[in-house]
């Protein structure tokens, strides 16, 4: 049941995410413009720091298959729980997407994420994107306990900025599950997989680096605390 | 008397929220769009946000019958409660309306809430958006003390996102005061019943999602504390 | 000597918010727009929040004489340092509109106040803005400790809302000094005596409605807690 | 080893924040204006504010070379430490500059500041910017721990409207470290001289204000605590 509570949980956060953030997408073309990047961007941050927030104790709210596959690497969650927290968030995401259709049946892409320039320039800038965001989810809550309770709005914060920088590039998803809902329920597919890929890379790779600027226990199992990066 | 500072302090409040909120509306309207739609976003979730911070603690700072009528679906305040908070929030808002109409003479709807689209798609997306905020604020202060400090920023984040990415589709009211007092004081009664009864909606059942996902007493009587949704 | 202290505090925060805030005015001026109106609302808001945070354990950081009056009104502070804190706002206020005055000469009126429309429904404005701000500066700290360590992060925040709302109206000074300073360096009293009575209106009748409101001591006298209003 | 965890921090927090601060510069040309002045100042803010909550307890999050000087002028860190700190921004700046080059090889200036107006104007205002930053950094964590976890969102906070209202003369640059690597690597030096030595100037400047202001021992060696300012 307890377990039920968490699927649960990354389920509701993650067809928030994508309902709001995708949402914010749509409804700025269909409107000509009224939403606007930054408030595109702001709407993604905030959609995820009240998420955090709201169902953070339940679940941890990953909200992201690339930040559970990097608490995996973390060795933080175990491999039976990965499966079961992919899964509740791609349902959430395509739920999402498909509540989106209904909404506005005549959009065509659903709010999918296109790389602007090249595909190598996009997958190299997602990459960097969900390091620094997956560094700052490990490392935030490292330290005091206050801290601990401020890290919904930092990772909030690195959303924003994040969309607010790289949106126009990239997309800016640093999610695969919000990239696979509006592709899938569009069907739109093209350069699908440089979302799913660049994020697990990029929140893996971080977990080399928290291990290495960190002390405590946040990015390595607590047995096996070491002096060294690796 | 203690129940009298709860229903001044739902009235200044809700005073507050719809003078400064349908304010920043009509004065994007009157000085050509110095506001823009982000500003109008910004002035609801932070006039909500400091609102909470000052009479929260008074009487829960509601502002919102939807809001109301969800913790009553939650069995946290008691029906005799209901109606002196719904009428106080009411009076609150039609005040500030009032008060907008002398600051603003020529200005037509004060303000009103209205569908771009078709009715049907701004009652689903106005159930949906008070759906998630009722969620936010039954869930945020679940757990620790120190997130029941940071919830009324959080639920001024929901305000702000949902304004921003819905404002241009529904006028994202998601709260039946804030769309009756500008209504009834320009005479504007038009599509009125989607925002006096889709946020009741969506307030109502997020008491159930909130049972799902939610291990604690904050959406449920202390009593009857069950392993089910339901 | 800590009173000295106090009173660089008042001067050295009041200097930053008139540097900050007008600057933002001018610089959107000079630059043909590149702040924008949430640039200038944001840049207000967030030195108000910067400053209250910097030296508010040392005086208060009221940076306000309508606040000093208030916090008086509220029998929180003597009748004797009313006139010092007055005196060091309004320093500092003139000390940054002389800086801005040497970094950009030739800027007309330094980011003076007007009204945009008749100066009745400015001077109302002003009122209605300076009693919500001061409602929120004397309600927060009220209860929680939590509460109180979170209040500068409302004031900026009220400051932001009211300057994005209010400011295409009357220039949402709410602050004599922040009026009088421009006025001073660049020689434009037109409509200044609005923006010096209108806060201090305000923020006197606030208190009342503080007292309606708010159980605790914290618009009172320690001493003479009452069950009514006045 | 414990050194060298502080050193990585600070490379990793500079290339973060060079990297997000003048990619949205570099963004914002390339996307013809996607970004926004508004989403520009957002990016360097939010950065700075999620680096220090990531690695502030490892470092102290100084990321900026000025910032360091000012803690070494106030006697807060050793000399020994103060050249591994700047070598290691430095660092880290330069490789976020050589990154945004490969991703963006058609940009020329890769976001280096240069003065909108004369040098002398740019020079006084970037004196004062930083003046305001490091007297912010300084006070701030000056009084109760519960405001020193707050600091982060505090510094973010004058980072942001810093850059809002001074971005179009100087740049707000208020960082040598932050204007020499894209000058370095775009081999633009032109103007380098004065985001070298102004920031430099205010922060050591702002030890002697804070000094004034502050009774703790925040600006000042523990056991030398004194009445006067100097």
């Amino acid at each position: 049941m307890t377990n039920m509570r968490k699927l649960t949980a990354e389920m509701l956060g993650t067809y928030a995410l994508v309902f709001a953030g995708t949402g914010a997408i749509i409804v700025n073309d269909v409107s000509g413009g009224a939403v606007s990047p930054i408030g595109i961007a702001l709407t993604f941050g905030l959609i995820v720091l009240a998420m955090i927030y709201a169902v953070g104790e339940v679940s941890g709210a990953h909200l992201n298959p690339a930040v559970t596959i990097g608490f995996f690497a973390a060795k933080r969650i175990s491999g039976y729980q990965v499966t079961g927290y992919i899964i509740s968030q791609c349902a959430g995401a395509i739920l999402a997407s498909c509540t989106l259709q209904i909404l506005f049946p005549m959009h065509g892409s659903l709010g999918a994420t296109l790389p602007a320039g090249t595909p190598i320039q996009s997958f190299l800038l997602e990459t960097i994107l969900t390091f620094l965001l997956m560094f700052v989810i490990l490392s935030v809550p490292c330290h005091s306990r206050e801290n601990r309770h401020l890290a919904p709005l930092v990772v909030g914060a690195v959303i924003t900025l994040e969309a607010l920088f790289a949106g126009p590039v990239s997309g800016a998803s640093m999610n695969p599950a919000r990239s696979l809902a509006p592709a899938v329920v569009s069907l739109h597919f093209e350069s699908l997989w440089i979302y799913l890929t660049a994020p697990v890379l990029g929140a893996s790779a971080s977990v080399l680096a928290c291990r290495c600027v960190q002390e405590s226990d946040c990015c390595r199992p607590v047995m096996s605390k070491k002096e060294t990066c690796i």
